[in-house]
This record gives structure tokens, sequence and C-alpha cells, in this order.
């Protein structure tokens, strides 16, 4: 396979395993190049890209924009605060106002779920998904199942267990989608109110306690608490969570094995996990941020090589 | 004539009929060369443009920051919102100081009309308007004319009408001075209430029926209706004016011709113009945007052609 | 001396004397090149700069960023505003994500006193302090010196005098420490209200009626006025202030020799220092803008001469 099966990458769950084999491929190569002290490729010279930010992100535009420079794209960035889409404008107007610029590729965060589909029916430029409300995130997924095969050899057989919001998380459900497309096996955890009514259509165990799901897992993908949702609206209070569902040094030494701790950032230290845990040997949670820049140079590369030039 | 007869771009006003063959000519080189695969030049290399963004405008900024990295420019982007202008510092200091930067050219968006003028006088470096309170907006209406030359074969010679707001808008201002400096006739349709008293000076026809005017015209440019305004301090609400001056599919198809329609954008689906309007092939208001481009690297290109190197 | 004895440049108190006359050397340099036709060098091709500003600052962070693409560096811009450091994630987990995207050296900005120098500690990339909290804001202490020295020779020997709040000025406390190490004799003027406790450990002259300070000194560096916090908590009021420190033409003129007038911008004209004063041939005040972008692109070049590659 030498071409992606898609036209633009909306979510895990439009792809094909031979997909994500091809793109982790591509991500090795790119990985080798930002370790030489000359990180640049001359790839992509031609191909202009628009981050188009409808939500902040820090750090998903800042991997995005450092992968688009170091192909060598031109880059053009729009976040939502200052953007005409106050005044009103249909998500496609703007589109298609920066497409008539001859912009070749859109890199979109959104708040709707299925922005990105829809954009792709609509404009003639290629689309990557890098978040539609509590949809996918599918950039994510690749570059945690990328860090999974990177420290474990491969991800088919592994068990994964994703700790924490599961209802309102993207990165949950693309790494659902991604994990099991691979061949591994998928737990969720986390208190009820946080598990969607559907959890059960999608053919992953669930468990409440935490010991057991690290007992029974390879890996944990400990989410991100959302405080200022915990606080407000739901069982359990941010402190009640970090009771049940936190990760500490001493639930990991006193398992019987050594697992893989990841987590996609931003961390709340002390709260889904402790210091000492997210800076441990175990956890490759940087190594999750740097292989984000190689597998999104691969994502990118391998849509522009579909652009007919 | 191989350049211009201005120094800076402030206004129409300030052209000559040769000013807007010549930076349409080169906008015709520019249009060619962002519709190749390889849509750059390397013309300005040594030229840093800074962008000054007093009030936000997504699409302007985007297409000026395009036009410049396709010129191969450095471009620096400065916007109010995180800027020392909240720390009283004086417009003229302001821009000196990015001046000291050895910056080649200035690109402005001012809430105050005549802020480039008066910048031009007191700096050395190359100004281009980029829209100053309710004044001009030059590179707006040379696109618009563009797109008309585009269309229709020239400008000279046909009956364009601007349809809304004119009291409130730089758009129509420099969109007559364009229109008339190439020979073409004006007509301004809007309420009363939205046309200035200086209306009659300005050797244009008045007309307050949008189905006269537009059996009038050739070209028929509808101006986004500002809503903000609309509600609070202007007879007519947003919908009265819609329902006297919105365009729809029934009024276009009365006619007994086929016109141009063109909108400056962000649209207001619904309000001045109706979707399947905005979106049909009499409709020339992504070509507008794609214009916008070439006609500002064209204005970019031969400003810095003058600098002293 | 050829290379730096410091590998950050945290602040004026860790450099030698030698550090600052290499640094001056190297910006003669790119002063040169920067008012060449084509004011960029290759130099930085395969370096990534951050910009990390947690505080807003127009002019530095434009300067920085000149500076760096001048050096034709890879630039990636992060400011507080909009980014994940608001959604309570630690100084060191944001850094350590934008290092493991392979950055190799952080401008930051930050409100904390020792913020760059608590990075450094903990990061493996270069940083460079632009400013942190009253602390020290080094790159603006050696723009001040290299305006001294292009001026009037050199720094060794030469009376300064600083006028204005110290208490709340990195910039005063970082020309105290570079002024010293050059040789040059420093003087603080301003309301006692505004001088902090332990001046006198200093070893600077204090001075609190402006004309002795003026009528003593070679060169006056006239600080602006934080509006914002003299109407509130301190006496005295902005109107006494300009009464007492604001400096004239009268002043001036009064004055039996020719002194040098400096200021960090941006200018409270009317405040701390006239129109006419400000724009008179005396005032250096736009050289030391210019020599900013100079003096930082020597900072960076020397810094990253000592990244191993």
């Amino acid at each position: 396979m030498s071409e992606l099966s898609v036209d633009h990458l909306l979510g895990i769950k439009y792809l094909k395993p031979e997909d994500i084999q091809l793109i982790f491929e591509t991500a090795d190569h790119f990985k080798e190049v930002i370790n030489r002290p000359i990180k640049k490729v001359p790839s992509l010279r031609d191909i202009t890209i628009a981050n188009l930010f409808f939500e902040n992100s820090t750090r998903t535009r800042l991997s995005f924009e450092l992968a688009e420079k170091r192909l060598s794209a031109d880059v053009v960035n729009f976040s939502a605060a200052s953007s005409s889409v106050k005044k009103g404008e249909t998500l496609i107007d703007t589109v298609n106002n920066i497409l008539s610029m001859k912009v070749d590729m859109v890199v979109m965060r959104h708040p709707n779920p299925g922005a990105g589909v829809f954009l792709s029916k609509h404009v003639d430029a290629k689309i990557v998904n890098a978040g539609d409300g509590a949809h996918e995130h599918p950039t994510q997924a690749l570059l945690d199942s990328y860090s999974i095969r990177e420290r474990l050899g491969e991800v088919a057989g592994k068990k994964v267990v994703i700790v924490g919001d599961i209802l309102h998380s993207r990165v949950a459900l693309s790494n659902i989608f991604a994990l099991q497309l691979q061949g591994a096996e998928v737990m969720v955890c986390g208190p009820k109110t946080l598990l969607p009514k559907y959890i059960q259509q999608l053919g992953v165990k669930v468990e409440t306690n935490l010991i057991k799901a690290l007992e029974w897992c390879d890996v944990a993908n400990m989410l991100r608490v959302q405080n200022e949702r915990m606080e407000i609206s739901y069982f359990p209070s941010t402190r009640e969570y970090t009771q049940q569902f936190g990760l500490t040094k001493k639930i990991v030494d006193s398992l019987n094995k050594e697992i893989v701790i990841m987590h996609p950032g931003p961390i709340n230290r002390g709260v889904e996990i402790t210091s000492d845990v997210a800076d441990s040997e175990q956890a490759i949670i940087l190594d999750q941020v740097e292989n984000g820049v190689a597998v999104r140079m691969a994502v990118i590369y391998l849509l522009a090589s579909k652009i007919k030039r």
C-alpha cells in the first residue's frame, strides 16, 4: 500500500488497518528527520495549509504548525477569537473564502461533532480533523498508538485501559477505534456518571475499579480531568475523583508488573496522576508529544500526495 | 507606464486610471502564478512587511498575509488586542518603533479615517491602507473592479449599483472612486437613512427601489448588513431591510437580463442576499476572494519596486 | 573570547564583561547585515525557536521575532492568552511539551521573577529571559548599553542616570548591572516611594532632584510611567510625577552641556518626557529600537552556537 484509502483524515472510524500501518511507517521516517540537526524536508514547498482553530488549543496547534513548517509548507493561522465567525458567517462561507485564496489543506478544530465531515463534502481541499467536539481527535489516537508500538513493539494483542471522563472525550473515542482496528483489547474505566450510555455497543470492557483495571492492562491512558465540568454538574467532585481514579506511585508499585502510562496532556498534577508517576520511566507522556509531530507530518504528507497537481 | 504614480496606496482617490491599469496587468501575472502548483515567486525576499491591524479582520489580514508570503517577503503580524496601543502609545510611536526594526512596508487597518495618510507623512515606509474607518478600503475596490473586468471584459461603460449601507461603508466609497475613474456609471441604492448627506456631490445616481436599480444595472454589489448597527440606531430594522433590499432568486429571475452579483463578504445569508443567489453562476463572490490575493500581490510588488535599494 | 561563558541569557548578573564585549562585537556585524538590502543570513536554518510570552509585549516580541527570522530560524509563537496555561498546567509541563516537539531555544517573558532560571535547571534548551517580573530584562539592558557605546564611543567611565519607577522596573535593575559591569557610574532618580529599599546595596548614587541628576550625568534613561500603578497606590500621582520628574525642552536647554536621552518605550508623551525632547537629536530612542534587533540576533546566534549538533 503506497497511499491512504481516504482523501481526508476525519476520524479513525474511516480508516483501514493498512492506513494506520502506512501512517506509522511514514512517521518512522519523519521521526528520524526531526532528530537530525536540520529538522526540515522540502517536500511540501508548493502546499499552503490553513490551521483553523475554532477552539483554543496550544499544544495541538503548535504540534501541527511545527509539522507543517518542517515539511516546508506555507502556513496561515486562523483562530476563532479574532475571526469573522463572530460576525455570524457560516462555517462553509468562512472556509470557502479561505480556499478561494488557494489553500490546499485545512487543519480544523471545531466544537461541533461532524464539522470536518460536513466541510469535506462541501469544499475542495484536504481536511484534517484536529478535534470536533466530543466526537473524534484522530491524530491524538494515532500518536498514542504509535507511542505504544514504539515502547512495546506492537499494538496488536495489547491490553489498554482508558481511565477517566469517557463521556466527553474525543480522545477516548478515537483511541477505542484505533486500538480495536489494530487488534488491541480495550477497557474503559471511570465513574458511571462519566461513561456514555452507548459504551456497550463499542465492544470495550467496562470497569469502575481502578486497581482491577490496572491489574488487567498492559497500558493505562489517564485522561485529563476537566475541572470546570466536574465541579459543576457531575458526581464525583474532583476530590472524590482523585481518591478513586487518581494514579499514584503507591498504586503503581502495588502492581505485580510494569505497565506503560500515558496521558494526552495537559496534566493536572495531583489530580488524575501524581508527579512521581508522570515523571517516571514507565510514563511515555513526553514521547507522545514528540511522536505527535512525526505522526502529523506523516498524515499531512500522505494527504498532500493525493492532491492533484 | 511601468511604475505607480504614487508611493503609497492610501485611497483610490489618489490614483490615476493608468495606476489601476498597471495594477490589473500585474495582477493578471500573479493570478497565473497562484494557480500554478508552486504558488510562490522569490521577488520580495529582501522585504519585511508588518501587518498592523488595529481592528479585527480575518479575511483581509489572511489575504494580505498570503499575498506577502507568496511574494517571499518576511512577514510580522501585529494586532491591537495584544499591543502597546493599549498602553497609551501614539500611533506614530508604535509605527516608528516598528520601522526602526527595519520594516519596509506597513499594511494597516485602523478605525480612524485618514490614519494611513497621516502615517505616510511622518514615517519612511510604504503604506498600504487596508481600511481606515468609514473612509477608504482601496484594495477591496481594486479587487472588485478586477473581478468585473474578468467577468465582463472591461469596466468602462458598465453600470454598477452598490446596494446597502452606503453611509458607513469604506467599501462603497472606494468602489465609487474606482469605478468612476475607469469610466463606469455608478448608482447607490439603499434606505435614505443609510445614504450620506454628501452623496449628490459624488456624481452617482441614487435609487431607493431595489428592483429599479437592478433593472438599470449590469452589476450589483450587495454590501453586508451590519446587524449590530441596524438593530440599535437605524431605521430600518434588519427584517425591514431584508424585505426591501434583500436580493432573492425570485427578484433575480424576474429581470429581463443576467446581471453580475458581487458581495465583499462576510455574507449574512438570508439578510442582504439569499443562499441560492449567493451560490449561483451569476455571483462572482468567490472570484472576488481569489482575485484579492492576486491584486494585493500586485499592489505590494509595485510599491516595493519603488523602495530605494 | 569566542563564545559566551553562559549557556543561557537569564540575567545580566550572570554575565562577565567579556560576554558583553562579545555580544556587542557580534551585534556590530548583525547591525551591518540588517542595513543591507537583503537583511537575512542563513545561520540558524537548523534551529527552532519558541517565543513564550506569558505577558503581552508587542515591541519585545516583534523585535525577537524579527531577529529570529533574519537568522533564518524556524519560529513558533505562544501567548498566554490562548494557551493551556489557563487550563492549570504548570510552567514546566508547558515548556517540556514544547521541547518534546524539538524546540532548541525558548525566549520567555513571564510575570514571575526567576521563571527563566527555574526553567533552565529543568529543561534541555537554551533559555533567553525576555523579562521576568520586576527582576531582569537583560536584552533591554544590552541594547541600551550598545546604544550608549554607539553614540559616545564607550560605556566605561560614563555617568548614567536612570529616572523613574525604579521599584517595579526590570529595565532599571538590568541596566544597573550592565552599566556597572562595563565600568560606568550609575545614579537612580525618582520619588522615594518608587525606589526599592535595597537600593543602597546596589552601589548606585541616589538623587530625588531631577535637575541635580541631569547636571551630574552624561546619559539620562527616562523610564516609562506605569499610569495604572501611579493613580491607584502610589504617591505621587501621574500629574505630580510629571511636574517633578518629567523631562522638558526647557530643562534640557537649561543644562550647560548636551546629554544623551534614552527611553525603553513605549513613551507616554507629555508624562515622563515631552515630545520635543523625545524627537530631538539628543534622543537615541529609535536607535535603541533598531539596535534591539541586532543585539538580539547576536545573543541568539551566540547561544545557538553552543547547542550540541
